[in-house]
């Protein structure tokens, strides 16, 4: 069981969305932006690092709407749709930008596959809280 | 001039939003989040803490969100306006709730005073950024 | 397999530190970070709130560091000392307080027992990669 | 004024460390921050940018450590000398290197003038603090 799981059954907040779709997320969130972290990292090490311009660019906005997601959904006791909404949304946007391009790259390096799974993941770990907000 | 506007000026990128309408932004999403960590950890000296939950809770997101658009923002060879777009209607909201808030305690604490009026000035500026993209 | 490890498997950097405990660096890194974060979530909604700042003081700066490390940590191919250590450094001494004071609330209350644990693992986790640095 | 001086003008919080010294902290660990984030994003456009992975890679972790920085010395009221000094150390010395890449690439590209400049201001007034600490 994951942290972010064991704190939401820990939690005194009367959570009203199911509390294994909560974890999900957040879990799929920190994951994503992590691997998106290492991937620019693997990325510049790379000899066709001018045909990885895109996919860093993307990691890095991925990153960091992630990271921001991950902590906003940790903290279910002041939901706010009308920020948790949006926010979910361009985490959806970005991680599917960001995992097609992952996908380009899946065959010739490996570190893209592994990211590109993350943000699939990510991607429709948000898409679920969304449809459950 | 600030290093934001400088940087944007010294960038080779085609940026097709106004630079200085981007770099108001930029510099109001940076203040924004550090106002709201700072009237957090003043909040939490107050003797009325149990009154400024609201507020915390609320400076919390605030300095999320903007610190990840502050990020976004400042990548302008990338923009991409599913991403951008959500993004900066979350800052937004929660720039305009968390505004409401500290200004209910501004007469009483002179820092939610300051950090209301940097969350104002970073609503306006996310929402003029918007009406531009 | 967590993500992390995956990463660092699929990745071209010859890194010199033992993967596995790299990965369980930034594994645990990022769950104290999330820990944290929810934590302070969690005493914020406590009725014992006044008792809980030091504890929330404490989740505030361990969730910044430990998320600067696990970013910085995932990033093996420009690996610098100067730079790492330190930085571990803050980890570790900011992991120890922060434990300390969340297990002081832990039978009182039980988020407080899980994030105390999450401390307790990343703190452990730092020591470890700074001997192996 | 910047916000960052107005809030510990409007600070409840007893800090001991010179109020202007502080100000200066955080306005340049935000500043620098910034301009790492958009160095990377130029630099990625950049047609030599093969010669510019090691600009990036250093940008990549100067803006993670240094957004943390900012938060942690954001908080006066804890402040905990065991966290706070590794932090700015490790502050000074990625300020350092990041900003003597980026003068190496200053006469070809002015946005790495500009960052080194940020990097080299945030060192020196990360040193100040470490002295004043």
């Amino acid at each position: 069981m994951s942290y972010a799981r064991e704190m939401l059954d820990a939690s005194p907040s009367p959570v009203t969305v199911d509390k294994s779709v909560l974890a999900t997320v957040i879990d799929a969130l920190s994951d994503c932006a992590q691997a998106c972290v290492a991937d620019i990292d693997d990325d510049l090490g790379e000899h066709n690092v001018t045909e990885m311009i895109t996919c860093i660019r993307l990691c890095l906005n991925c990153a960091d709407v992630c990271t921001a997601a991950a902590a906003v959904i940790s903290r279910p006791a002041g939901y706010d749709a009308s920020v948790t909404k949006p926010l979910l949304e361009a985490c959806v946007a970005i991680c599917k930008t960001c995992g097609d391009e992952c996908e380009r790259h899946a065959e010739m390096h490996a570190h893209c596959r592994v990211c590109g799974e993350a943000c699939r993941r990510c991607e429709q770990a948000c898409r679920e809280l969304l449809r459950a907000l």
